[in-house]
């Protein structure tokens, strides 16, 4: 047997036939393979196909392809499947992937699930439902490891091997108060099974506060501390210091990867999706995009305003008209930019929300340098234009290069620094900074760009073609 | 101890007065510490303070932290410890983190710190230094744990506990054929503890292809393999079969990371930077910005052409000049969002490059649609504005208003096209979807919108206003 190495996009040919088999030869054959290919084939079948194929499976293995996040429609293939066996593989599921499954189901399949759940499931199940989502409660599982502090090294591994096969990780062991069960240190497997078996096992491991979060905690700051502390699993406590869940590396894997979808689509100026592209609804597609087109839309209108008031500067020199688009998309442009740099280095933490003033001042100059370099350009191409003789902009051309280097270099400025600053005014309003949208910053500096624009050609152009 | 729940951006009180102390009391008091907080001060110190700290420091615990990719300057750090030191420690250290400070030293510090290294952190290095960056070969370390298929698995863990030490993980062990060192299966520590004493290591576990990359394996699909398969580490595999090293979830989270800045730069049409926002120097930020600003800037002077080639056009209605900045940024708005989607769709691969056309096929429509509610809010407003009296459109309003409705449908379908076909294009001229940038598509769009602009008002007002 070799190794085959990963190369995305190839659906091995030994899969391609399997959707033409009967169910319990299908299910023989998905039993066989890596949980991961299984359910790439499960999600791609026809959903009554995908069920019989689950119903003819082993429990252990069924149990194994429901728990993945990756298995698309599991609500519908549970509320198809016989109730009894619904029930089962509900029950031998990992706690914070059936709290997934029933936040997403809908009555009455909800209640008729629930009812048939057990006892122990269903109260789990309680707590869980009732966290946020985007916080850690909401990524946490219940099956974890903990032994009072008052056992030794080889009692511990005793009741690893015991209980191994209900928890989600074995690799960090919480060790509580025998009394209180305060949470007192966290002992991985590493140390556990390097360490004296007659040691007690509080003496295990460096002797330092327990890494720790509370169910309210944001997921990308739970993201943020895995990275920091280079954690496997962390323990979520409760007010009183229990331990009341963890929440382990794959699920931080997972929730970064929806967090990176969530932030590229707030930036591109959409609503949160959670499907993939092709399952979206035309009419939940429409409703995703038009709300924010509209509301930038309408905001944009003010443009509209904005140029009727300089209604008859436009119609005295409609030449000006010609650099509007030019001038405008790179106030848009800087703005957008200084967006995206913002927006991470605040998600990083590179920068607090406090030093919004040395940011200001950064941009200031950067902005200036920008807009310089950008008139520049602009100065030589209607220099160029005008002395070949490819367009005449009148007698004042020189002027007007003046002008929109002029205006450039204010908008490009404005740009850099609003652009900057709304990340700021955000977190500061308690929204997530990456809720600002290149577009939001676009639009927010046309408009203002058109009234700089407007009052540099009155200062430049009164007198001559104004 | 109780344990201290997370709360970020709050330096606890007791951390505040260490850059006051002496060198030996500092290094005692970070010694005593969690490693990411120790890294967090000296992050904070001057260079010459966290200099001496380290010196002082014992000598496992300089390597735990010097060993960690957040704490900053390690490259100039190194260069100016003892250099005795710096070579005892580099030599300690783990291959893929010496590998990432050499890949960013320069000489002559890169050749002085070289000549130093041992005769075995020479040659991993010199294996490790030639990956390209973003790649398998450039996150995986070679301290892992192998074993030879004959072994039990009471030798493995005795194996393990020798070696732990020395090791980036012992969460997976790669068993190999004992005479052609081929990578023959994956055995979870987890999976080995549970396991017989005598029963031979090959025995234990799920008899399954081990998952597997080549060095060459994109840092992106290694991640998606990570949330694939759930993995805490994947061996990185040679033509061979031969493992040659592993990367662990740890360096992914990082990875994903840096990805997660890179593309949100890349959106936001910046070049790639890696350091901080603080530590980017005022050049260097100009370069970083001012390359695509101006590449922008060239693109967008196509609008002034367009504008020219309309100029007789706009002198005769300048009214139409009004509407320009609200009908172009919508068309740049629509494409941002749907280069987002697309590019996350593509990322995720819920979409693969032959389905360009299912996607053309919705984006049709629904650009249709978000144009016209769009086209029917302008109408709107422009009747509104007649109306009441706040502007006077002249006589033809209701062709104006016609042209701009007709013109929203156009340019936000074509926005909605090109925006969701940039990222196919992009992949399959073998770039990255995500080098697709906002103000790139909105650029795109500002030019044909200004033609699609002209065209149907030419169509509907020649005769009366044009």
């Amino acid at each position: 047997m070799t190794p085959n190495s990963f190369s995305p996009d190839v659906t091995p040919p030994e899969f391609r036939d399997i959707a033409d088999l009967p169910a319990a030869a299908m299910a023989h054959r998905l039993a066989g393979m890596r949980p991961a290919d299984a359910i790439e084939i499960l999600n791609d079948l026809d959903i009554d196909v995908a069920i019989a194929a689950i119903a003819h499976l082993p429990h252990e293995q069924a149990v194994r392809l429901l728990d993945q996040p990756e298995l698309r429609r599991t609500g519908e293939i549970l509320e198809y499947l016989p109730l009894h066996l619904a029930g089962s593989f509900l029950d031998a599921m990992s706690a914070d992937r059936v709290t997934d499954i029933f936040q997403e189901l809908e009555d009455p399949t909800r209640t008729r699930l629930f009812a048939i759940l057990g006892t122990e499931t269903k109260a789990a199940l309680k707590k869980l439902l009732h966290y946020p989502p985007d916080t850690a409660g909401s990524l946490m599982t219940t099956e974890f490891i903990s032994v009072p502090a008052i056992w030794t090294v080889s009692r511990t591994l005793k009741h690893i091997r015991e209980v191994e096969r209900t928890r989600e990780t074995v690799y960090a062991i919480y060790v509580v108060d025998p009394e209180t069960k305060v949470l007192q240190r966290v002992v991985t497997l590493r140390r556990l099974i390097t360490s004296e078996p007659d040691a007690p096992i509080i003496s295990v491991g460096r002797d330092e506060k327990p890494v720790a979060i509370s169910p309210l905690t944001d997921r990308e700051d739970v993201a943020r501390l895995f990275r920091k502390h280079d954690l496997l699993a962390v323990p979520v406590v409760g007010d009183d210091n229990h331990v009341i869940g963890i929440v382990t590396v794959d699920d931080v894997l997972d929730a970064m990867t929806q967090e990176m979808t969530e932030d590229a689509y707030k930036f591109g100026g959409l609503e949160a999706i959670t499907k993939p592209y092709m399952e979206i609804g035309f009419v939940e597609m429409l409703r995703k995009r038009g709300g924010w087109l509209c509301v930038l839309f309408l905001s944009e209108m003010l443009t509209a305003s904005a140029m009727q008031y300089f209604e008859v500067e436009l119609e005295k020199a409609v030449v000006l008209a010609l650099f509007i688009p030019l001038v405008m998309s790179s106030g848009g442009n800087s703005g957008s930019q200084a967006t995206s740099l913002l927006i991470r280095a605040l998600a990083l933490q590179d920068i607090k929300l406090r030093d919004w003033w040395k940011v200001a001042l950064r941009e200031l100059p950067t902005g200036v340098a920008l807009g310089a370099l950008l008139g520049i350009i602009c100065v030589i191409r209607i220099a160029t234009w005008q002395m070949l003789g490819f367009y005449d902009y009148g007698p004042h051309w020189m002027l007007i290069a003046a002008t929109i280097a002029a205006a450039l270099v204010g908008i490009v400025t404005f740009g850099s620094l609003s652009g900057s600053m709304l990340p700021f005014i955000l977190q500061r309003l308690g929204f997530d900074p990456a809720s600002a949208s290149a577009p939001f910053v676009a639009t927010l500096v046309d408009v203002t760009g058109l009234v700089i624009y407007f009052s540099v050609a009155l200062i430049f152009l009164s007198g001559t073609l104004l």
